[in-house]
């Protein structure tokens, strides 16, 4: 099948994506033609390949595009777009998956083993006073059982950690508890001692950890955040971060990105910043879920990911 | 069935398993009298619960006794104890089992995703240029194969990481290419970007990591040793640190300790020093492991745990 592809994800991203594109799209039979540029009439494009850094605002003049790959797993700088009437398929990679399960694994056990005691303690001082709890002992809530929440949900279990899992509507994951609404989410916060955010950043997910929420955690709790900068209110954060009732917060995402220099989480000794590297699409594995969406199109089988605009992931 | 058991592990740690060990016994159906110092009559003493830190050095009085057993997995400070002619069985606690994967898989994903030069660069630089690769494109290499290292391995294999395993004498654990022998530890190192040593401290493994082995690795590696410190040659591994053929070594134990407040190691700014930390014997856990020996061998059961005093564990 002959398709054309768009893809509109910007310059920085293609020298990466060309050598996996368009082998994935051959791998999946398609006999694909891929544009890097706007092409000189834009309804010739079938499929348009998306990032938010990209090269399109506007997708009037794409009217017959079949549908618009999102090349990242958050689509909020895209869903609310009025010009976007094609159907919208978010990315769910194998790869950024891993990466955000390594992630948050680690930075649990980071925070679990307490690390950064020794890993800044290099004085010749030998604490061996505190042997920390096992992990069977350690209450962790992971906010959003999506496919991210719910795998590293599922390797914090495998790890022995007590998971609570919490999302808006109910789901179901295999080994964790899982709660829902807004009642759940007060039972999943209370007592937590390390708390994730994995949740999409929608009106309804917004400063989920607050000032009346983040007293709800175990005195002493860890906040974890590689989801969405605006999951926490900041302000009621470094609050509870002054006040003692969150130890440590290890925060990916930000509501501005790159974090301002004068933002007061990169001087707060209890707040570590790291640059929104928790989970990076990986082209090897993502330009194939790409090619099988397409195929999937042309084959007139449903889409995988699509998008529900009205929740807004 | 009635037997008297002398806590010989010394008063320190009474305290912990006065909670756990008379309940074990009972639960174990034994009718046991706990001593907590030496009798009168030492050939009153059917078994022996045993810590290097303890109150017998000499075992020659307690001729009697069935079984010396081991608070702690390692027994480098007893088995060659000429006085020592009963059974002697190492502790294999399953709480320290889980302590040990939790510290293992924790420091492993922190060299694996870089997170020190977040933890430590908090400066207001927004460095997102280097992602980490996936955890499947990792080669671990662990040293050890006994109950601490398999377990260890699987989880790191569990994260998706390459995990090689190595062992002196020929083991096989599911999902882990295990190699063994002198020729097997070179494949097994070389190429290796984390190793972590898991060994029993014996004449035959002493100073594994040395001046020949550690260039096997690649550069950059990065070194984790929860096992025993005679494992690595110290002065080697400071060579290999300051040529960067090893990127940071975390250790968290030492051929003398605590670890001299004046040793390099602690100054060193590519050596994490940890507090003998990775693993504790659980009391809650152990004590029903001393128990279920001691049925055993009331029953006439073969006990479990037993040491090869030849090969020294």
């Amino acid at each position: 099948m002959s398709v054309t592809v768009f893809f509109a994800a910007g310059p920085a991203l293609w020298p990466e994506y060309k050598n996996h594109l368009p082998a994935a799209l051959a791998k999946a039979g398609l006999d694909a033609r891929i544009l890097t540029e706007p092409p000189a009439d834009p309804a010739s494009v079938d499929y348009i390949v998306f990032a938010p850094m990209g090269i399109i605002a506007d997708f009037t003049p794409y009217f017959r595009a079949r549908a618009v790959l999102n090349l990242w797993a958050g689509v909020e700088r895209i869903v609310g777009n009025a010009t976007l009437t094609q159907p919208l398929c978010r990315m769910v990679d194998p790869g950024l998956t891993e990466g955000m399960v390594e992630y948050v694994t680690g930075h649990v056990l980071r925070h679990h083993l307490g690390m950064d005691t020794h890993i800044h303690g290099q004085d010749g001082i030998w604490r061996n006073d505190t042997i920390p709890p096992l992990a069977r002992e350690r209450r962790v809530t992971m906010l959003g059982l999506g496919e991210l929440g719910s795998a590293a949900a599922r390797a914090l279990a495998a790890l022995n950690f007590r998971v609570t899992g919490w999302s808006r509507t109910p789901r179901d994951v295999p080994g964790i508890r899982c709660l829902s609404g807004t009642e759940g989410l007060a039972e999943a916060l209370s007592g937590a001692k390390i708390v994730v955010t994995l949740l999409p950043n929608t009106p309804a997910t917004q400063n989920v950890l607050n000032a009346e929420t983040l007293p709800l955690l175990a005195p002493g709790a860890f906040v974890i955040n590689p989801g969405r900068g605006a999951l926490i209110d900041d302000q009621a954060l470094i609050v509870a971060l002054d006040s003692g009732q969150i130890a440590h917060a290890t925060l990916d995402v930000f509501r501005t990105e790159p974090l301002p220099a004068e933002h007061p989480f990169w001087a707060h000794p209890k707040v570590t910043v790291t640059p929104h590297i928790a989970a990076d699409t990986r082209p090897g594995t993502a330009a194939h879920v790409i090619a099988e969406n397409i195929r999937r199109s042309e084959a007139g089988e449903p889409f995988l990911h699509l998008v529900d605009r009205k929740a807004g992931y």
